[in-house]
């Protein structure tokens, strides 16, 4: 860590942070790496997602939950993947409002998620922004050899499967937001999911060498779909009406005049942090016992097709989306 | 990568940062993760560093040249190792001064060292700010196992050294910001220096196994150094007229009423990106020839004594420096 931040970077690292690093690779902080040695057998993943006020997250969110959400975003990638979190680094852009206080919060919710997600602080670097904060972390995961789940193994005939609900993420933003009308505690619950969306973990290295492609939902049900199927050479065909739904997400739609035009509001949405895997037949009851070995939610929303792109219906009759670049074909 | 970047986040990877990527284990950034193979007999060396429009770069230094920094202070933490590099992570946190032009100029600065420095893009995250742009690297090298060097093995006895020159970050930032006062060229030189830093990767990787200690100059001479004297529990005695300098800072340093003060100025200023190192006295001539060879200016600036922080003499008589943290015993 090493950088300008007159704030305090370096009381920061040493009071804030230092109990945070890895007792192994991080050298207490004290240097500017880290060290990691190489595990035979594992191949490494690695991913960086950034967050920024006022685009990701919201000025009044509490930091602990910023500090919180940053972790399960990239833990969510990794989830994806079947990969076993380890560790991570991270870029803290402080802004004016990230005093003393603030900072002791948001390392209290990095803590917090260190010990639910078995993680831990490796390195990074913290500077001083004039502008909105920003953070962004490099989240490291393990792997055995060649098993990374890949996005391009879906082919026609595969079931699709999405864990969880979906659009929570959505409704829990227009909820933090103060925008949505409900009976408080549904309000309280979807903000609570926009502000902590709870990564797969479990489920992805339980599920590792199931999926023959998956994806974390984060842009979007659909369009993390048309990812896999980009990637596949494929196309995917969605069942609106079979999209898994919250309690609070049912009360919101039920208040809907028009249930598809809402339904494609969620499919769309984003920031749901689920698992969307696409899983040949003969696989499906092992995939199905997993998840209810977790006690997780598991609901097929549709097939792998010849074609491309995502083609959606609803009731059986194909849709077009209102959103640009995604239509049936 | 995964993120909102509504000025044109998968046009900004497809077009610019896809050609970037490393062929084997990027997935052409068509996945939110990078998956690598462990290497046996090697360990990962990881380390992260951002950089603030406004705070690490000016808010008009060319979008190329700001890439390069953030590709060479990220390098030269690796250099301080004796890690040899290979690839990084990439977040960009795009302001709205950052439209396709300039996201090009990036692009084609990242290019550049990628080709100078033999790495490549392993993945990242782009997302809009509506503050001063940032930008973060997760830089990744490897060194041979347990090879890595440490800033914990300096002991009283050893010769303390310094790659190039002291001073030419500070002088080159207020060259860049037109407060400095020398013959057009000079000021082009320094400025150039700010701007794009020459990370000593090579005599890094050559010199690794003879250093007790090493740290990159980026606080700071001083302060730096002090990071190692605190991590190998002695002290170090720092000769300020042996800092070596530039023909640029000799020519500022001559226009100067008093020349300690302004000496004391250039070794607390930081952004050198040289190595200090400590050495055992019976490694010292391996070291210089090793410098020798790449025709890369070293200098021996002092020595490990017992005690603990940084001592800076000037001429035998021992000096308080005025900033507040480093004073002499």
């Amino acid at each position: 860590m090493a950088a300008l931040d007159a704030a305090g970077e370096f009381e920061t690292i040493r009071t804030l942070l230092a109990p945070l690093a890895h007792p192994d690779y991080a050298r207490d902080l004290l240097d500017d790496v880290a060290v990691l040695p190489s595990r035979a057998g594992f191949d490494l993943v690695l991913t960086k997602d950034a967050i920024v006020e006022g685009v990701h997250f919201l000025p009044d969110d509490p930091l602990d939950q910023v500090a919180q959400k940053l972790l399960r975003v990239n833990l969510s990638d990794l989830a994806a993947k079947g990969a076993e979190p380890f560790g991570y680094l991270l870029a803290c852009h402080w802004s004016p409002r990230c005093g003393w206080p603030e900072r002791e919060a948001f390392a209290a919710g990095l803590k917090a998620d260190q010990d639910a997600f078995g993680v831990a602080l490796l390195g990074g670097d913290t500077v001083a922004t004039p502008g909105p904060a920003s953070f962004s972390v490099t989240m490291l995961g393990w792997v055995p050899k060649g098993q990374a789940v890949a996005r391009s193994g879906a082919k026609a005939g595969h079931a699709v499967y999405v864990t969880g609900t979906i659009g929570d993420g959505w409704l829990g933003l227009q909820a933090a937001r103060g925008r949505l009308s409900l009976e408080p505690e549904r309000v309280a619950a979807l903000a609570e999911h926009y502000r902590r969306p709870v990564p797969r973990v479990d489920f992805g290295t339980a599920i590792r060498g199931l999926p023959t492609a998956a994806v974390d939902v984060s842009d979007g049900l659909v369009a993390d779909l048309a990812h896999v199927a980009g990637a596949s050479g494929v196309g995917i065909a969605l069942d609106l009406e079979a999209t898994p739904l919250s309690a609070a997400a049912h009360a919101w739609l039920d208040a809907r005049t028009d249930p598809q035009a809402a339904l494609e509001t969620l499919v769309t949405g984003g920031d749901d942090y689920e698992i969307a895997l696409s899983v040949h037949p003969l696989d499906e009851a092992r995939l199905k016992k997993e998840a209810d070995r977790l006690h997780l939610r598991l609901t097929r929303i549709g097939e792998v097709v010849a074609g491309k792109g995502v083609s959606v219906r609803y009731l059986g009759q194909p849709v077009t989306l209102g959103r640009t670049g995604w239509t049936h074909d």
